[in-house]
């Protein structure tokens, strides 16, 4: 909200990208490498159906702000993380919930390195905040794509919340530092609110439009093209890719990861031209359908 | 939690300390700042009640991480913000929370780079996530105290609820740097759950046991002994001092800091020898009062 930035003082000379991108980038006084940082909060209700299994609960708490890091082209160090427990909770409830954030954890090299536990007289609240580092050629912000620059996302969208994909999915972070080293690739965010959300945003802070061909998504089995757009919570990345680099980069995409399909769905306009009208169905603040 | 510690990973090596003290410190690959890193969380009708001005709320918010910051003797950066907010808020309520969250970051040099705002089916939830820097030399953890030290807090104990002094205090940020520069400081940690409560947790990091005289804490005007122990919410900070740099420091702080006491109240002790009984309370859990 820009009421609300403008009540904050500016940022300090050393914020590269604070409030707008994935996550805040910050340059070290000392070190080559960027520091990121970013926060993201489940809450009960909203991002997971009450009776969830909590192991699930835990691993998508830490897996949703490692798909920003994944996203800027990021390795993940350091988190800290806040529950809010239900006075229900038992000390299974803890345990599966440790257990999931744990699991994730482990599989992508994070350090749990503090936290707070508080009694939530309402639903259950956890917040999830990571810190990373990106060296400065591998960066990939939103706002970096060209007119012209092909549309581009990883893997396949559309049913998250109606497979239970959301509570499951593994942060596309090789595939983000991958394609960071690729000079080919303009800019770079995650898919969490939905294609029809989020391809206009990274075309506003670019400064660009879009023309995409809603045919050509890479959808999931039995998702129709509007839920491919709308439905969210899909932690593929979206990329822009300038048209000189997508043949060799293709290639080597499907070399590297070749059980992850790379698709072009599009392509960037001129800022003065009409948009792919596109279905936004995804809303951050409804409850969650599973 | 011992049993959450077993199911997370073992903290990689750059992780100086995790759970445990006020802050996560983390030795950078660059440099000689350690980094700090800290969250904290505010629930409504639990750290603050339901109708408080949202601006104190934000002041509150974000000046309680700064506390545990200013007991590393660290110096805060950055900031990242995220609110849980139930459907009755109104823009004026989101600016009031703001503005207080720009006075706070103002007055103490933080840039806010970055957050989340979500919808809450319950109570309003705030979690503030900040990092920071200390010198090696500067930094004081809550482990270093000695068999002999004398036991010190800053300002006055007691009664923060009662009079909304939790809603406006100001972390010791200056105090804490300052501290943090003199050799002779050999612990410290910020009273956020009472005297009684945070004292044994000191004493326990550092292997040892204490002896206070509960009759010589500074309290505030009108409060018991036992509120100053039990209450909670002082945000002032707890140090130990090598006795033999005690009357130099003690002569050196009333020039720094002449509006604000740093009292003397007893000795840390053999970790085999009774400790003083105390009061404890300050229960994180209880709803707030005022």
């Amino acid at each position: 909200m820009e009421v609300i930035s403008a009540l904050l003082p500016k940022p300090s000379r050393d914020v590269l990208t604070g409030i707008g991108d994935d996550c805040a980038v910050i340059r070290p006084r000392h070190g080559t490498d960027l520091r990121l940082l970013k926060t993201d909060a489940l809450v009960e209700g909203i991002h997971f159906a009450p009776g969830t299994l909590p192991e699930r609960v835990g691993w998508k708490a830490l897996c949703r702000p490692l798909s920003d890091i994944a996203a800027m082209g990021g390795t993940p160090l350091h988190a800290i993380i806040t529950v809010a427990a239900p006075a229900g909770w038992t000390t299974a409830t803890w345990k599966g919930l440790y257990r999931g954030i744990g699991k994730a954890a482990r599989a992508h090299g994070v350090s749990v390195v503090g936290g707070e536990t508080v009694r939530s007289p309402g639903p259950a609240f956890l917040s999830v905040s990571l810190t990373g580092a990106v060296p400065k050629n591998r960066l990939k912000l939103r706002s970096g794509a060209k007119t012209g620059d092909l549309i581009c996302v990883t893997g396949r969208l559309g049913g998250s919340l109606r497979s239970g994909r959301h509570l499951r999915f593994s942060p596309r972070l090789e595939e983000g530092q991958w394609l960071g080293n690729r000079k080919g690739v303009t800019a770079m965010m995650d898919l969490s609110d939905g294609l029809g959300n989020d391809l206009p945003k990274l075309a506003e802070e670019s400064g660009c439009s879009f023309r995409i061909d809603p045919d050509s998504l890479p959808r999931h089995r039995g998702c129709t093209v509007t839920e491919a757009l709308a439905d969210g919570e899909d932690y593929e990345l979206l990329l822009t890719v300038s048209p000189k680099a997508w043949p060799s980069l293709m290639k080597r995409w499907d070399t590297r990861f070749p059980r992850t399909p790379l698709t072009c769905i599009g392509r960037m306009t001129r800022r003065d031209l009409p948009p792919t009208p596109l279905p936004s169905g995804y809303d951050h603040l409804r409850p969650t359908k599973s």
